[in-house]
Formats: C-alpha cells, structure tokens, sequence
C-alpha cells in the first residue's frame, strides 16, 4: 500500500490494519472489537454525515460492505450480520467520519442478541479516549491487528 | 400507485403506508415506529439477505437511504440518523426480507441513546405478531399511517 496511515477522523491508522481499499474507501480491523471480526469501512474523504457522501462514495461503501459482509460471515462461521451507521452525536457516533459498522452474528454471541448495539457505542468511546491520548494505549497491540488484516487479505479481492 | 399492497416477507403493505417509491424499492411507515420518523426501505423484489442483493438493488436502497435520512431528519428537526439493517435471525431480523431502519436521532430521545436498537427489535417482532394474526390488531390504523405518508409525500421527491 502505498500510504502509511490512514485518516480516520482525528485518528490515523495504521496501513497493516487495512485489509482491504478501492479508489474511494477503505476497509480496517478494529482496535477493540465488539465481537469477532468485527470491522468498518469508511470512505477516504473525510466526511461527517452520510448526507455528505457523493453517490460514487454511497455506493461503492455499500458495495464494499455487502462483500466483506458475505465474506467475513463465511470466514468467522457465523449465521447472520449486522450493518450499522451511527450517524451523527445523538445516534451515538463518536467519531466524525462516516464509517459502517459491520459485525458477524452468531446465536448466543450475546446473551441478549441486541446488547451488541451498547457495546458498538462503548467501544467507539474507548477508541475515541485511547487514541486521543497515545496510540500506546490502545487495547490490541498493531502486530495482533495485522495478523487479522492479513487473515482477511487472503480472501478479500 | 398502480399496486394496492407491496409484500413485505409475509406481511401485506397497503399502498397508503407507502410514501416513496423507485423501479427497484419503496419506503413505508412503520406500523409501531420506536421514534417519530422511523421508517422502513425495502427491496421490491424479496430477498432474505443483503448477500442475495443485486448491485443496482444495493446501490438504489442507499441511494434512497440517503436522501430520505436527510429529508426526515430536517422535517422531524432531529440532528442524526441511526441507519441498520439486522441480516439474518442472529442479529434480529424478524421479517426476512431485506430492510433499512431509519431512525431521526435527537438528544434525549432515549434515556440512554442506545436503547433504540432494543426497541427496533421488539418492534420487529411486533409487528410479526400482529400482522400474522390478523390485519386488524395493528396499533396505528391504515388511515393514521396514510396521513404520516402523505406527509412525507409533500417533501420526498
């Protein structure tokens, strides 16, 4: 790839977590999934609200997710998906940037299948505390997230 | 409208719920709305999961999305959007033909924001309830849903 980080917001991520770009978006593993792969895809401009999108960037992110939806299921076994934008404060968005939540499902993964929505949300204030801090601090160390992004890089094209 | 009901998985819609339409999808209002706004886009043609989507479909669905989110948001005079789609039983699909939420967010429209998605997911299976049962035991009547949609006509284009 030829950039070292990604803009994510304010936050940068790290090229060996993308797994997966086209000319308008990108696909990264979490800093401190929800659940088993557990990913989101953004598009490369910098945009706050959906509202914000061109139809070029609305489709293909859709395009991206309905594809790595498919392909992430298969690969962590699991029976159904979640697709989710938080978009805007009050829908719980923490991070100022467009981005699709996209988590496998399995029963019992919750214990109340819903609960995941809370998790979604804490986990986006985590990312937005730790990061704003010190890239140290995050939870998974950037080796753990590049195992997982080339896991993925196997089977995404 | 040419079509007196659009099938919605089992569940007949009556076309004066419908308040926006293309070749491919329509957007009706919901029979128990978990907030003012709250509405539903589907795919004519019924598919169980995102997977089985054609690309034109996806694309259209959130080209729709989009626009409507916008649109709902300004008349509702929220200042977010909650955009899901539960694929597959395990992440709470209930009626299993793919289908967008949108929700218009505002501050303090939840106690704790996130208590939407519960209630997305009760909805759901309420309205499965109902409508299986019989037409009649829905809580909104067809003329209360049909002024909503006319509403929504005066401004979705």
């Amino acid at each position: 790839m030829a950039v070292e980080y990604y803009d994510f917001g304010p936050h940068k991520i790290h090229h060996s977590s993308v797994f997966h770009t086209t000319n308008l978006c990108f696909a990264f593993v979490n800093l401190r999934p929800a659940l088993p792969g557990h990913v989101l895809v953004c598009p490369k401009r910098q945009v706050k609200r959906v509202a914000d999108l061109t139809d070029d960037e609305n489709t293909d992110l859709w395009h991206i997710a309905k594809k790595l939806g498919r392909q992430l299921e298969s690969y962590h076994k699991a029976s159904s998906l979640t697709f989710c934008i938080q978009d805007g404060p009050q829908a719980g968005q923490s991070v100022a940037h467009v981005h699709i939540h996209i988590l496998p499902r399995k029963n019992g993964d919750y214990e109340n299948n819903d609960d995941i929505y809370e998790d979604i949300n804490e986990k986006e204030n985590e990312l937005n505390r730790a990061l704003e801090v010190d890239i140290k601090r995050r939870d998974r160390s950037i080796e753990e997230m590049a195992i997982e992004a080339d896991e993925y890089k196997k089977f995404v094209f």
